[in-house]
C-alpha cells in the first residue's frame, strides 16, 4: 500500500516562543505565577509566530460523522439510526457541541464522511462511502477508500485554513465509533483489549463484553501493523477516523494549531502523528475523557489535558469546553500592563 | 467577643436541582456524558432556582486589597510598596485579573480595605484601617476593626447583589497575604506550619524559613481558637481577609453563588463557613493553586477545583479563568435540543 504523503511538518516558531517567555517576565505578576496559562500563551505565540499572540476569533469545529459496521455486533447502547438523527441535530445547531461552541465563540460544521444513509452526492461533498466494514471480521474499507478519506480530511483542513481559521477542532459523531478508536489505540500503544475498552455512550455489562470481544478480534486482525498507519486505518478504523487523521495532520502541515477532543479524535491523532511526524507539536489536549484508552493515547502523544471532567460525549464538546483557556492565555500576553507601564516595582531579590 | 451575626444561610433550591437533572436526561446526549459540566449546570440551576439556568451576564470580581505588618519579618519576595502600585494597576485595568476578566466577561472592582498608604477617606469608601499588626507577634486588629471589616465585606456583597450581580468572585491583593492565609488554614484544619507554608509570590529558601517561622508564631498566638472565627481573624488574619470572609458569607445569605480563587480567598472561605454555616453550598472552587495550604482548605470545604494549572497569582485570576466552565454549563441546559425536539431516538436498552 503506498503511503499517502503529507508535506513535511515544520516546528512552531521557537523564536516567538522565546519572545513570549521574555514578555511574560515583563508583565505585572510574579514570574510563572499563571502556571499552565503562561505555557499555553507561549505555545500559541509559537504557533502564530507572533508576540503577543492574536485573539482566537476564528475557531472551527469540524464534526466527522460516520457509521460503523461493528454496531451489528451489539457494541453500543444506541441503535445505528441515531447517527443520522444526531447529524441532523448538529446541522440544526441543537447538539452539545453547538451549545458550548456558541457560548465560547467557535463555529461548527458537520461533515458526512460515511454515514449509513442514502444521500444525494451534491449534498454530501465530503462523503467517502456509505458506512464501513464490521472491523471485528472484515476490513473497514478498501485502499482507494482510505486514499479518498485522507484526501477529504486534508481538503477540510485546507478549506478552513484558507478561509481564515486560526484554530481547528475535530469532533466525532457516529454510533459505535469508540470501538474502532479503542482498537486503533490498543494496536498503536501496544495495550491489551481490556485496557482500552470503555462504556462509550453507556453500554451495559453484556454490551461491554461484546465490545471487548469485537475490539479483541479487530486488534487480532491488525496484529503486526505498528508503524503502518495507512493499513491500520484501512483494516480496523473507518473512513471518518481516517479523514480526521488527515485533517489533524494537514492542520500541522499548514502551521495551524488544533485542540484535541476525546478518545476518537485522539485515536485519529495517533495515526496523524505517524502520517505526518512532528504534527503533535501543533496540538493541545482539551480534556481527559472517561474512556480508558484516551489516557493511554494522550500519554503516547505526550499531551496533558486542560480539563478532567469525566466527559464522554464526543462531537468536539470537550475541546470547545477547553477553548476559553486558550483565549485567557492569549489575553494575558496581549492585555496585561508591564512593570514599566504600570510603575510597579520588581522583586526584592 | 460578640459574634457578628449573619442572617441564616438557606440551601440552594433542591427542587430546581431535581428539575435540572431531569432536563439533562431529555437533552440529545447520553445520560451523564458531559460529566462535571452537567453537575455545574445543576448547581447553578439550584442557586438561581430556575431551570434552565440563566446565562451569567453580570459577574463581579471584588479584589480585597490590604497590607500586612508581617512583611517586616521578610516573608515575601516583593517589598510592601508593591501593594499600592498593584492596586493602582488593577484600578487602571492592567493586572492579570483584568485581562482574564475582559476575555471572560466579568467586571472587576478593587477595594482598598487596609493598604498601608495615606488616603483621603472619601476616596476609600471600604477602608477599615491602614495596614495591620504583624501577626507573628501582635494582633492583626482590634475588635472594633474586625466588626468594621465584616460590615464592609457584607456591604460589598449587598451592593453587588442589589445592583444585579449573578455570581460573585473575591480576589486578594497585598504583599505578604499568603502568610495570614496559611496561618488561618493551619489553625482551622489543624495542620502543622510546614504543611501550610508555600512560596507565595516566590520567596527564596531563606525567605521560606522566615515565613515558616512567622506562620508558626502566628499559629501559636491563635492556639485553642478553633471554632472562634471572629477572634481568629482578629489575632492572625487581617482586615482584608476578614472583609472577604464576610463578603463570601453574605453572598450565601443573599442566595448568590460565588466562585472561589486561591489560597487567600479559600482561607477567608473557611472562616466564612463558620460565620455563616452552610455557606459553602453556594460556592464552587475555581482552581487548585500551587500553595500547599489551598488543597487542605478545599478538602475541608469539600470542594473539588475546576482547574489545576499551578496558578499562584491571586487577584481572583484563577476564578475568572474557570468562569467559562460555568457559562458552558448553563449553555448546555439552555440551548441544547431535546430528544423530542430533534427527533432523535433514545437508548437501545
Amino acid at each position: 500500500m503506498t503511503h499517502e504523503s503529507f508535506a513535511p511538518v515544520t516546528a512552531p516558531d521557537e523564536a516567538a516562543a522565546a519572545a513570549a517567555r521574555e514578555r511574560h517576565l515583563t508583565l505585572t505578576k510574579p514570574p510563572g505565577s499563571l502556571g499552565r496559562l503562561e505555557e499555553l500563551g507561549v505555545w500559541l505565540a509559537a504557533c502564530q509566530g507572533e508576540v503577543p499572540p492574536r485573539a482566537l476569533e476564528d475557531v472551527r469545529v469540524v464534526v466527522f460523522a460516520g457509521d460503523h459496521g461493528v454496531v451489528a455486533s451489539g457494541v453500543s447502547a444506541y441503535p445505528a439510526e441515531v447517527s443520522g438523527q444526531m447529524f441532523a441535530n448538529i446541522v440544526a445547531g441543537g447538539a452539545a457541541v453547538n451549545a458550548i461552541a456558541r457560548a465560547q465563540g467557535a463555529s461548527v460544521v458537520a461533515a458526512d464522511i460515511s454515514l449509513d444513509r442514502e444521500v444525494d452526492e451534491a449534498e454530501a461533498p465530503y462523503r467517502v462511502r456509505r458506512g464501513c466494514g464490521a472491523i471485528d471480521r472484515e476490513d473497514a474499507m478498501t485502499e482507494a477508500e482510505v486514499a479518498r478519506a485522507l484526501a477529504v480530511g486534508r481538503r477540510l483542513a485546507d478549506e478552513a485554513v484558507d478561509s481564515g481559521a486560526q484554530l481547528l477542532i475535530a469532533g466525532d459523531m457516529g454510533i459505535g465509533n469508540t470501538t474502532p478508536a479503542a482498537a486503533i489505540i490498543g494496536a498503536m500503544v501496544g495495550a491489551e483489549p481490556v485496557a482500552v475498552v470503555g462504556r462509550g455512550t453507556g453500554v451495559d455489562d453484556e454490551g461491554w463484553k461484546r465490545k471487548t470481544a469485537a475490539i479483541r478480534d479487530a486488534m487480532f486482525r491488525a496484529r503486526g501493523l505498528r508503524g503502518e498507519p495507512m493499513e491500520l486505518l484501512r483494516r480496523i478504523a473507518s473512513p471518518d477516523l481516517a479523514a480526521m487523521a488527515a485533517f489533524l495532520a494537514q492542520a500541522a502541515v499548514r502551521r495551524t494549531p488544533a485542540l484535541l477532543d476525546g478518545v476518537v479524535v485522539t485515536a485519529a491523532a495517533l495515526a496523524a502523528e505517524e502520517l505526518a511526524p512532528g504534527a503533535r507539536a501543533w496540538w493541545a489536549a482539551g480534556h481527559r475523557s472517561a474512556e480508558p484508552a484516551h489516557a493511554l493515547a494522550l500519554a503516547q502523544l505526550g499531551l496533558e489535558p486542560l480539563l478532567d471532567y469525566g466527559m464522554r460525549l464526543g462531537e468536539g464538546s470537550g475541546a470547545v469546553a477547553a477553548l476559553p483557556m486558550l483565549q485567557s492565555a492569549t489575553a494575558v500576553l496581549r492585555d496585561m500592563a508591564t512593570f514599566d507601564d504600570a510603575g510597579v516595582s520588581g522583586r526584592a531579590d
